[in-house]
C-alpha cells in the first residue's frame, strides 16, 4: 500500500508508547505478559490502516493481536483508531515485516493474518512477495507447531502464485475461497482496501494454509 | 456430462476393438505392448465425446493416450472421431472410472488428465467427486512415483474442493491458474464443454498437482 506522507505521523507514535511498542524487541518471547493473560497471540503481517485489525481484536476479546506494519504514515492512521476507542487486546508494531524473528521468539505466534499483500508481479520481484519461501520460513519459524496462515487477496496472480508456494514450501491448504463475498463464509472482517475493490466488483480470494510440524512429538 | 442415448453404441465399440479395447483387463501391466513402443502413458479418467483426448494424441505422437469413459454413448461419440482419423497412439476404455487398477498395474501410468469432471455439489456425494481422497488412493496406484493430475474444471466449487484435497492427500499444487483463456498457458486444447462454456464468459481453471514419492530411492 502507498499513502501520502502525513505530517507529525512519528511524534503521534512516540506519544503513543502503549499502543504503538517502542522497544518491541523487549517483549520478544514475553509478549503474553505484556498483555497480561496468557491468550493465543494472532499477528497481522502488513496491516495497512488497521481496520482489519482492530475490528478482529474487538470481535474476539479472548484472543491478543499485534498488527505489524512498516510504513509510518499508515501506522499513524491505525494508531488514531486506538485512540479513539479501547482495544485492550490489541498491539502495533512499526518494524519491518521481514524481521519478525527480532520481534517474535520460536513459536510464540498462534496465527498469522496476511492481508493483500504487495503482489510484486514482476517475476523479479518474486522475493519481496510475503507468500514466497524465505518469509514462509521466518513465519514457520515464529508460528507454533501446525499454525495457520490466513490469507485474503484481489490479485489473481498472487493468489495462483501462494497457493502454490504454500504447498511447495510443505504446507497443507486446508480452505480455498476463490470468490470470498458470494460464499457462506461468515463474519468475514474487510480491509479498508478490500472494500473499495470489492465494491468495484473484484473478487476476492482466500485461503488458510497450515504448517505441518516436524516434530513427532507435535 | 449427460447426453441422449445413441442408437447403436453398443454395436457400433463391438465394431471396433481395435479402438474401444475388448478386454481392458487382458492388457493390465503391458499397455506398452499393445502400443508396440514404450512411450508414456498418459490417460484421460471421462473423456466424454473425447475432443481432449484425440487432440491431444495428434498434438503429441511420442506419448500414448487412453481415454477412459463409462458411458456408452460418449464411448461412442469420441470413437467416431478415431474412425475418421488415424491416430495410432490413443486407445478407448468403456470402463468405470473407479476400478482403474483392474485395467493398470502400479506404476503404469506417466499422467492423469481429468476435465470437467461431475461436481457433485452435494457434500454427501462428496466421495463421488474424482479428486477426493478413494479416487486420488487409486490414481496414485496406477501413477508412477511423482506422477501428475492435471486438472480443468468451470465449476468454482469443484475447485475449490481440489485443491484443498489434493493437498491434504499430501501432493503438492505445482501450479494453478484461476482463469486459463487469460493467462500465459500456452496450447490449451479445449474439451466440447469447455468450449461452450468459455465462450458464454465462464472462467476456467486449471492445477497441475503431483503425488509424493513414499520410496526415498524415487
Amino acid at each position: 500500500m502507498r499513502v501520502r506522507k502525513r505530517a507529525g505521523a512519528k511524534e503521534l507514535i512516540e506519544a503513543h508508547p502503549q499502543y504503538v511498542v517502542a522497544e518491541p524487541t523487549e517483549w520478544k518471547g514475553r509478549w503474553h505478559e505484556r498483555f497480561g493473560n496468557d491468550h493465543p497471540l494472532h499477528i497481522e503481517i502488513g496491516m495497512g490502516k488497521g481496520q482489519f485489525i482492530t475490528e478482529m481484536a474487538k470481535a474476539h476479546p479472548e484472543i491478543n493481536y499485534i498488527g505489524v506494519e512498516m510504513q509510518i504514515s499508515v501506522v499513524s492512521i491505525a494508531l488514531d483508531k486506538m485512540i479513539e476507542q479501547e482495544i485492550p487486546n490489541l498491539q502495533l508494531l512499526h518494524v519491518d515485516g521481514s524481521a519478525l524473528t527480532n520481534y517474535f521468539e520460536d513459536n510464540e505466534v498462534d496465527q498469522i493474518y496476511l492481508n493483500f499483500s504487495d503482489p510484486w508481479p514482476k517475476k523479479k520481484h518474486e522475493k519481496r512477495r510475503l507468500t514466497s519461501k524465505a518469509f514462509l520460513a521466518v513465519d514457520e519459524q515464529i508460528l507454533r507447531p501446525n499454525g495457520e496462515i490466513h490469507f485474503k487477496t484481489d490479485n489473481q496472480g498472487l493468489f495462483e502464485y501462494s497457493l502454490a508456494s504454500f504447498s511447495q514450501y510443505g504446507m497443507i491448504i486446508k480452505q480455498v475461497w476463490l470468490d470470498l463475498h458470494n460464499s457462506t463464509f461468515e463474519n468475514n472482517i474487510m480491509t479498508e482496501y478490500e472494500e473499495k475493490f470489492s465494491s468495484r466488483g473484484q473478487r476476492i480470494y482466500r485461503v488458510e494454509a497450515q504448517f505441518v510440524a516436524k516434530d513427532p512429538q507435535e
